[in-house]
């Protein structure tokens, strides 16, 4: 085994621990903060209730919440802006993946300068990032966790992966109560992103022990509570969930991911498609194409999987699979491209933008642009 | 479940990561380092290699080597005395856990003041300590990842549990090539240590699924190679013992330990008892103690123990604490307690010590003097 690096941040969890936040901020030195959020989750009441809470002990908040889903570089940039100007000294961000990766992009401007192109790819941050503690509001991005940063680059219609340790927060307080004002189309689409997250890392060309046994344990939380959280909403599977997204982000954060991923920015950049629909479309045909290189490992997962649906059968790789696809037919989340694109004339362009995408790096198996198109067609 | 807290290091882990150590040092900001190591590993050579590790890249280095096994209060004293003196800016712990916790001792007073006895209990330093690069010498101990400090007091004759957020490290090197020097007794001794702590974390009142996992793991991980590693010192198990360290760490250091830990501080302060071989003694009459509040997790614990074994079986508690003291007596480790005391006329005294200690109040049962001197007269 090679050097291998494992970095997490300090990991709040539980129903109530949002009480933790402001005591969080202060330990960090807060004064000012600067929130970023959503007007969805300002409807939920959320945003009000951080509000509050951190103005109960006197620590002031700028509020940020020009975030689009798939944040845009102009968006990350004015933020930045804003953050300068109200001299604010810590970012909360609260939301899924979208307001977190905006303010890792708000904090990295911030503090180093510059457009956020500039940091595109793996290790370009050099200079210290302000303290961050993220809020995760929905099971599945783990950005929360990651040194993981998704913006999108609206001239060029892509999304840049920009990848340094200093993305990873302070703090990370995950208080699975947040994800009782969710539809069930994005509990759905939140905890199938996590599942990618796991079974890419897994067959990572960088996991390690530490991220292995990370991954396995997310991938068998899901399986064991998707279908109970998404038909009840019952409060201690959607907690499942959301240990299961920490985890799979504590995986990939280390690990990093594969093709499937490179894919679903590739398609999100050029389509503003949402990203947790893209998972259940992709992943299989993803894990088939894997397959020849790392069989030993899908068949951990097809293990896994197959114990969790307590069925019968060989556990070996191609049967996990169909396990899986069977499930996403279960929960009658979109399987087929055809249905999430309008048509599939950009779908070459897609497929070699994904091709210099950070995550293919670490896929187990190299894949050209046209093996990429091979999967797009299998999974049209 | 109620609110819970998991922080690790950055770790980084494999064969020859020693080469990272001047690069996170400078990371960290450091020119001039403290370096706390022991006359033992100035003689297996890895002292010098760190210095030169250093010099390579400038950085000058105090060297402090006054650590016993088991540090004294007063070899902390005059560590941060050193330190300050000195005018050193970080600090780096080479050795098993005695040369680690004395350097977090040395780090406390050096940014804290005081003596290292004011901070004894949970969460009492409460000023930022220098930044601290471990590199853990023998797979057991755990400190490199931990929260915890033991420093012996020499008038009290105990040793004092330090617990706090501070303590745990920036980074922890992890080069498992570094075992390679070690004595068979000393890497059996440091696995069953760790054994303990997957144990008696995995049912610690303060137990999570963060925690539950790594605890589990660090189990099947020590179960499966420690026979090879302590026979024939095969890199490939010891690499593994290193992993199985390393994640119970993560677990007790985020879970708390139990009433075994409290017991082996207490006698490891009145005799100086080397803390390794408490446990193999200790570690199966707790396990039978505690079983009656924990039963559902003693048996996962027998199912992992039992699968690593290929020992068919039901898969029940009893059978796996069975199993373990079947392992202990075919490695040969001492397994009663009269063969390491000189006599039991402190026994009385031992277990009254033992009740405040910290380790004993995230034990799932209960305990009197009384209960844990049956402990003691069972492994008598």
């Amino acid at each position: 085994m090679s050097v291998t690096k494992f970095a997490i941040p300090e990991v709040i969890f539980g129903n109530s621990s949002l009480r933790y936040l402001a005591q969080c901020a202060l330990r960090l030195g807060a004064r000012r903060i600067f929130l970023v959020s959503d007007p969805g989750l300002e409807k939920a009441g959320w945003v009000q209730h951080v509000i509050d809470i951190l103005s109960e002990d006197r620590l002031e908040c700028v509020y940020y919440n020009d975030v689009d889903s798939n944040p845009r570089d102009w968006q990350v940039h004015e933020g930045a802006r804003l953050y300068t100007e109200e001299r604010a000294d810590l970012i909360i961000g609260l939301g899924g993946g979208s307001p977190i990766d905006a303010a890792k992009g708000i904090a990295t401007i911030a503090s180093n300068g510059g457009r956020i192109h500039d940091y595109e790819g793996a290790n370009r941050i050099m200079r210290p990032l302000p303290p961050m503690i993220f809020i995760p509001t929905t099971a599945g991005s783990g950005s929360d966790i990651s040194q993981y940063c998704i913006i999108t680059d609206v001239e060029r219609q892509l999304k840049m992966s920009i990848i340094s340790r200093s993305l990873v927060p302070n703090v990370s307080i995950i208080d699975p109560s947040l994800l009782l004002t969710k539809t069930v189309e994005l509990i759905l689409a939140s905890a199938i992103d996590a599942l990618a997250h796991a079974v890419e890392s897994y067959v990572s060309r960088l996991a390690s022990p530490f991220t292995e046994t990370q991954a396995l344990y997310a991938i068998r939380l899901i399986m064991e509570n998707l279908e109970t959280a998404a038909r009840t909403r019952n409060p201690a599977a959607l907690e499942k969930l959301s240990i299961a997204s920490t985890a799979a982000g504590m995986s990939f954060s280390n690990a990093g991911l594969g093709i499937g991923h490179a894919l679903a920015h590739s398609l999100g950049g050029r389509y503003d498609v949402l990203h947790g629909l893209v998972h259940p479309v992709l992943l299989p045909h993803v894990m088939r194409y894997n397959l020849p290189v790392c069989r030993e490992k899908m068949d951990n997962i097809a293990a896994v999987v197959l114990q969790s649906c307590d069925t019968a059968g060989t556990g070996r790789a191609l049967e996990g699979i169909e396990q899986l696809e069977h499930m996403f037919r279960s929960l009658q989340v979109t399987t087929r491209l055809r249905d999430i694109l309008p048509d599939d004339s950009q779908l070459e362009q897609i497929c070699k933008m994904a091709v210099p995408d950070e995550c293919a790096l670490t896929n187990p198996r190299e894949a050209t642009w046209a093996d990429l198109m091979g999967i797009c067609k299998e999974a049209w």
